[in-house]
């Protein structure tokens, strides 16, 4: 801390190990396949922590950080992202080196594979179960089917099964919300399963998010998870109902340049291209981009929901605050502010900080 | 072009000379400094553009980027955010080089300055015109001789003047609306400037944004001008009628993955962590986080409005189209998004590309 100027995305390595432990814990209960995504922390070194648990697959969510986590000694990568066809002379190297899968979800990317792919590489189809971002609707049996096709055509692509990523837990209302939406998407993909078993006795069912994987104790047919954010956790997981305050290993150190008492704001050097503008909706109806934690009395105190980060520009934070806690600011001191979304305030730190001062490199490092 | 796989930030150099040589003209013509800001693209190689246009001083964001603009042979740097007195170090090493220019707004930091300065350092006060973000209130007049007191009481530490930023501009609702805060502002700084004449014969007045530098002609008492997003210009500035789309020189290239025609949406490798999530209101009521240009028969085409990019994730964008354009989206075509700040994407990207394939290294590389 002694060492931190300008601001310092700092991690609790303790958290992190206690949170990829439980998951990996859970994952081992339950039989399934802990595949953790690695597109929260963007880190080779925080790979290594995963190993101590036994991992040995990772997902990642693009070509390059699959060539900088093989470069790094993983050699089982699912790249959960709809295969982007321009990439296929990467896809081809990383397939020579390791096991690949990757995902599809039209016709077009699968003829392209099946005509250029000239290394073993496992496909997963992305089934919708609800996100409505991406992904083949479960009703779609016939596209389905017709990619299969398509793929068999080549020896080199091996169709591995059907993957989900249930994003729509995200904006549940309450954690119920959470289980029954998930519980809809296994039932969705269970019977899609079944279908496809007969021909494809192996056949693996893939999900992925934190909030039901943290939560939900039902993975009946489940082979696989693929939750990234726990690790770190974040302000939008607690809102959620899915994390305490204590599972959250992350937070942003700034140091407090101005007051303006007129206003109850307090500004800090922590702006847009360090927390991002990923927002939630705080108790009073105003966009939060985070929640404040303050030392007073050699103490850490998380402050309540009405002293939070109101707005971002470029390189400013504004803090509002209560006329209470006005005052217990100062010009020059450290807070640390607890992100929204710790995986686009991860992205963009070039290296993350330990409590205990070790420095963690990432990809964009 | 033919090398771009993946979302990657293009320049127009041509649009970005046109811009950089009108607002040149614009401060000669009023007998203005130009001192660019360069937090809009944190690029040596883009800062050589300037330099083609006479422009010899420059302003940053972060104690950081005078550093990496010093090291790039620039001598006159003005960091317009209020001084973070943990960088008091990296301060004095930059004074010690170079003509540096910091801004001060309360007696705390000012007290530290007093302090610890060893080297010249020119300070502005930073005064709030109306934005509301930072700044000394211009009726604070007593704090102001405060402060100018303090650093008086170090000869290292020279008054230069007063600097705004009327970043409120950027939410008027019609080009009459900056016109009038950017009068307003103007009045209020003047008025302060004739105040601090007396004692401070050479006292300057520097102001900032980008609206008001790009559509106002009277700048009556004002020294200095510091815009910086007008390089790049942007959907926000477009929207707010400062700019039109010709004058736009940067698009985000972005590749076509999947479709789904029951949405009509089309989906794109380019998200959060290649955008940003800031975000304007569309036509429809709904956020817009850029606007579409596709390529149909050897002709770019700018899509209506309501196509749109209509929601992020980490690495997924998410097209709304009409029904009449949905056909005109292929998977492995690539489309240029308009983003809605440029500055930020500008951030998120580690080089861009300009149009001629001329490679852009930034601070960030």
């Amino acid at each position: 801390m002694a060492e931190i100027t300008c601001p310092t995305f700092v991690i609790d390595k303790e958290i992190c190990l206690r949170n990829i432990e439980r998951m990996a814990q859970k994952a081992q209960q339950h039989n399934l396949r802990f595949r953790p995504h690695f597109k929260t922390h963007q880190s080779a070194k925080i790979g290594e922590w995963f190993r101590m648990y036994g991992v040995e697959a990772i997902t990642v969510s693009s070509v390059q950080m699959a060539s900088y986590f093989a470069a790094h000694d993983w050699d089982d990568i699912t790249i959960a992202f709809p295969v982007n066809i321009h990439e296929i002379s990467e896809i081809n190297r990383l397939a020579d080196n390791i096991k690949l899968n990757i995902l599809i979800e039209n016709r077009e990317a699968a003829e392209v594979l099946a005509k250029t792919i000239r290394h073993p590489l496992g496909i997963f189809l992305k089934i919708d179960t609800g996100y409505n971002r991406t992904g083949i609707l479960p009703s779609r049996t016939g596209l389905m089917d017709n990619i299969i096709d398509i793929i068999s055509g080549n020896k080199k692509l091996k169709f591995k099964g059907l993957l989900t990523h249930s994003g729509h837990t995200y904006t549940a209302r309450s954690t119920n919300e959470i289980f029954s939406r998930h519980f809809d998407a296994m039932l969705k993909m269970k019977s899609l399963k079944q279908k496809y078993k007969a021909k494809f006795p192996n056949i693996e069912m893939s999900i992925g998010d934190t909030p039901s994987a943290t939560l939900c104790t039902n993975f009946n047919g489940v082979d696989e998870i693929r939750p990234g954010n726990f690790i770190f956790y974040d302000l939008m997981q607690q809102n959620l109902g899915v994390c305490t305050f204590d599972d959250i290993a992350v937070r942003l150190i700034c140091p407090v340049v101005a007051k303006h008492l007129s206003r109850n704001e307090i500004v800090i050097y922590g702006g847009a291209v360090h927390l991002s503008k990923d927002s939630i909706i705080n108790i009073n109806g105003k966009r939060m981009y985070g929640r404040i934690v303050i030392h007073k009395n050699d103490k850490k105190e998380l402050l309540e929901p009405l002293n939070y980060v109101a707005n971002l520009s470029q390189e400013h934070g504004i803090l509002k605050v209560t006329q209470n806690q006005f005052k217990n600011f100062k010009v020059g001191d450290f807070v640390e502010i607890i992100p929204v979304h710790s995986c686009l305030t991860a992205n963009l730190a070039r290296k993350y900080i330990t409590t205990e001062g070790e420095v963690i490199e990432t990809i964009n490092s």
